[in-house]
């Protein structure tokens, strides 16, 4: 079916031309949206069985978190078929966060962060961001949703590092669910799980050697459920912490993401020499550029 | 971008085989998105301001028609990129209004129709469907999403028809602003409002000679709005009096569609002939068993 509908792609690393079939992170986006519209009514049977009153708010925040995850599995599906421009993957996913954002709004607006001990004398005990939080929520969703698109290329690469993330938030939330915030933790679990479940399913046919590519539909659909986990789960400064390899990728990618040297459409292993010389040509470049503005 | 995606057509009804733009519907689906999801706080602005009890029930409505919508836009272009299979088109559907059901149970729960004036001898003055009224609102999303994508084939006639019936009922409900259900009439204008905007849109270009085709995308997109304002509008029943002329169209097609004769992939104008030869050929080739089976 992919293949018929040319969504599909050479292994680059790989001496046999064969086509693999791209994109299936839908498939897995789908499945995963199928699982969660089943397990809505779950969390609320008691509620509903008991006649007390419903917990709209809690409602409303399970729905908008896959709203927001949908809407990344349709931008990122039309990524790999219509081969989105830049400004469209930036601007979309900051859209997408707005749902998220209004009931975070309505139902936290906590801005307030603890700062970190070695920081304190300089900063006090916590500091109230107000909007800048809001900004810094509807950032990390954008990053979240690219940075695991930008650090691939090896076969599982995607889908693998989803896994460990995913396994080390929830893992995170097992031991937070005996503090006093254990029901956010708990609804970060129960996107995490089937989460999981897919992933797992996903990787298995995308490990070495390949059968299927994962595409930008699931490393955006895997991006936005880390990000509306950490937003909704009051837990977005400590969801950037699983993220450490992908934010040192980015900041190693940044010469090539803003075409400061040039970008290939591929980022594969066998290009890094080529990489090398051109940050090493880059910095002596710019550096000899500056010493002659400065000293010649 | 469209057409470097292979997501094109010829339009086979003229003398000219150029290349359309195929699956445009995509476009409109997300700028609604945006649309709607600026618009999202626009209703609440006032609770936040004022500090009043949030209407969570009003916020989990409006996300879970989105949520719906979405799915559906996702679903389209799965179908025009990857020609799902019929089960796919009734079964996601289907799963896709389960969000939609579980808040009009919690929400309304009213499963009450009025007997129209002429049955009132036989069924009294209302009748309680109970849970078969949640099977005929599931099939009304799934009939719905399928019945503007099966009256097609010429240019403009699926926005064409979408546009007819979202002016007609967004009519009905000004006609009903000053009833006591108003709210649920409002709540319909603020979803069709944009709708109609986009679809106008669209049908400028898709208008004869089209430049571009609407793709299943629209249609599912048309389709599911079309059935969330009526389920959610608790109009549902009355919602189907709009779909007159698809319900005549369903009708017309099911030897088609249930592959009695059979079904050419687009079913455009020029098949009528052939068309009308097939049902003869089956209607006179079953009367001719039929008799020989009793007479003969």
């Amino acid at each position: 079916m992919f293949i018929n509908a040319r969504l599909c792609g050479i292994d680059l690393n790989k001496h046999q031309s064969v086509q693999v079939p791209e994109a299936f992170g839908v498939v897995a986006g789908c499945m995963y949206l199928i699982v969660m519209f089943l397990f809505i009514p779950v969390p609320f049977g008691s509620a509903v069985l008991q006649n007390s009153a419903f917990p709209y708010h809690e409602l409303a925040k399970l729905v908008t978190a896959l709203l927001s995850i949908c809407c990344m599995i349709l931008l990122g599906f039309a990524d790999d078929v219509l081969n989105l421009k830049w400004r469209h993957k930036l601007l979309l996913p900051t859209v997408a966060t707005l749902p998220l954002l209004m009931v975070y709004y309505v139902i936290s607006n906590s801005t307030i962060i603890i700062v970190p001990k070695p920081l304190r004398y300089l900063f006090g005990f916590s500091v109230d961001l107000g909007v800048l939080y809001y900004v810094y929520m509807s950032l990390l969703a954008v990053f979240c949703t690219n940075a695991i698109n930008i650090l691939a290329g090896v076969n599982g690469l995607e889908a693998g590092q989803s896994l460990v993330i995913a396994a080390s938030i929830v893992l995170f939330n097992f031991c937070e669910l005996s503090s006093d915030l254990w029901r956010t933790h708990q609804f970060s679990i129960f996107f995490l799980a089937p989460f999981i479940a897919v992933t797992l399913a996903l990787l298995k046919h995308n490990w070495y050697p390949a059968k299927i590519f994962v595409g930008d539909t699931y490393c955006y659909f895997a991006g936005m459920t880390f990000a509306v986990v950490g937003i909704l789960g009051i837990f977005s400064k400590t969801v950037l912490l699983f993220f450490i390899p992908q934010v040192i990728n980015f900041l190693y990618s940044v010469p090539q993401l803003f075409h400061i040297i040039p970008c290939p459409r591929h980022r594969m292993p066998r290009f890094v020499h080529f990489l090398v010389f051109q940050v090493k040509y880059f910095y002596c470049h710019t550096l000899n550029n500056f010493s002659a503005f400065f000293f010649k």
